[in-house]
């Protein structure tokens, strides 16, 4: 399994994705087709593609739960966007900014209802993978619930961390723990879901640095504010400090995970450490 | 299958429904069990469960298609409250002006993952089962999209009924085509979503008759206006007679199906029947 097996794979991704919220003629789907035309980092599907070969599934199975897990990231994105208000993704307006609330609610309802019918064609453990990817969602949705009710108003890094590993990490763990269940290796499960949840503190910090500024405005919940509140004397530098003390947590956990797997995140890792780095400087 | 086993197995939808919404522990899960706490028809759980027992399927098969069904149903309900400004259901504020906009988007999301989580209960036919709705839910997103973009300005009773058969269409066939798939019988899809669509539209017009004046203040789609618009000497009494040659033709259509299938929107039917009588009188 080389970087080019999973690049060749990623049209095969983008053309379900498509096929599936474009069975219905109407502006909707011409909205949601440009929606992914914008393209995005596509590291769910990367991840599924990359254990998915790994691991032995085939191809139209790798694709299926790459599609799935993309679908389900588009959908909280695009729903995410309308509750937080964010007018940006990817260079662009975001779909509420740019078709409405209305439009926003049901681009997000369609792709994830997709994401379900991606996940139905991922062979024999479909029914398996459906209802494990359901418990994951459920978190995502109530940590993303507990996100907009805590808002500025957080005062506990333990709280802090339980909301962003909800919010976050599920559908950053999904690809590689459906692979797993696909391939007969639920027990790994956990594993996956340990690494992902550090890898996705770490990252949420790193956009918390860089976001200080304006989710202070706009009262949403950030580390920064956290640890002033908790009364430390630099709180980015504390923020930077737990990063990367999840960041080192994570290469940990990533090697309990099969050869081949959660590489897409190890490598981003390094790349978040280098950010963390430049944080030093003056913001 | 008598109507006593019908209300035997409506509990354990609710349980099911229930418990697929409330894995993990938070406030949203209080919200999502008050709205289902507040009860409504459930006329899609009781067109699964006839139909189901009808055509020999096991209980919890039907359990799994009444809820999954009910799941969808009561996800679109809590997002086009949302998106029409509804305040109210079931006697009570709708879930966006109880509990927010962004707790209503949550809502909806969360009973939408779980309908597919209920599906895939349903046995040996679950994928096929989960495919063929996200074919169903797509078309009810793209009519509440089609829908909500008309509003008012709709001078075309064609245009009128397509939008109408797409909004509420779909989810009304869909509890008995999940139950013929299960049972091997998917040739008959086709006449259960004629008759359950010819129902849908007659019913609409009902609501459309009682709400003209509402929605004509709101700019929301209604027959009255459409046919006012059409030049209709007596728009009300144009509605009315469409209506009732519907419900003719959903009378005949229901004859397609195996005995016991639909019965209750056969019963429901005399009902609407009945109140088209009434709107005689001046409103």
């Amino acid at each position: 399994m080389t970087n080019d097996d999973i690049n060749g794979l990623l049209p095969h991704v983008e053309a379900l994705m498509n096929a599936l919220c474009t069975r219905e003629p109407g502006k909707l789907q011409d909205i949601v087709s440009e929606h992914f035309y914008a393209g995005g980092s596509r590291v769910r599907a990367r991840l599924a593609l990359e254990a998915g070969l790994a691991l032995g599934l085939s191809k139209s199975i790798s694709v299926a739960l790459a599609g799935g897990c993309e679908l389900l990231h588009n959908a909280s994105l695009v729903h995410d966007d309308l509750q937080d208000r964010d007018e940006m993704r990817r260079n662009a307006p975001s779909m509420w900014a740019a078709h409405g609330e209305d439009v926003a609610i049901c681009g997000g309802d369609l792709m994830l209802s997709a994401a379900y019918a991606a996940m139905a064609q991922a062979g024999p453990h479909a029914v398996q993978l459906i209802t494990h990817a359901h418990r994951r969602v459920a978190e995502v949705i109530e940590g993303q619930c507990q996100d907009l009710r805590l808002g500025g108003h957080c005062a506990d890094a333990q709280a802090y961390e339980r909301v962003a590993a909800a919010k976050s990490g599920p559908l950053l763990a999904l690809p590689i723990e459906l692979a797993l269940i696909a391939a007969g290796k639920a027990p790994l499960v956990d594993a996956a879901r340990r690494a992902a949840t550090l890898f996705a503190l770490a990252y949420q910090m790193l956009d918390d640095l860089a976001d200080a500024g304006h989710d202070a405005t706009n009262g949403s919940l950030n580390a920064v504010a956290v640890h002033a509140t908790l009364g430390m004397a630099d709180p980015r530098e504390s923020v930077r400090r737990t990063a990367l003390a999840r960041l080192e947590a994570f290469e940990l956990a990533a090697r309990e995970l099969p050869a081949g797997i959660a590489q897409t995140l190890v490598l981003r890792a390094q790349a978040i450490k280098h950010a963390l780095g430049a944080q030093l400087e003056p913001a």
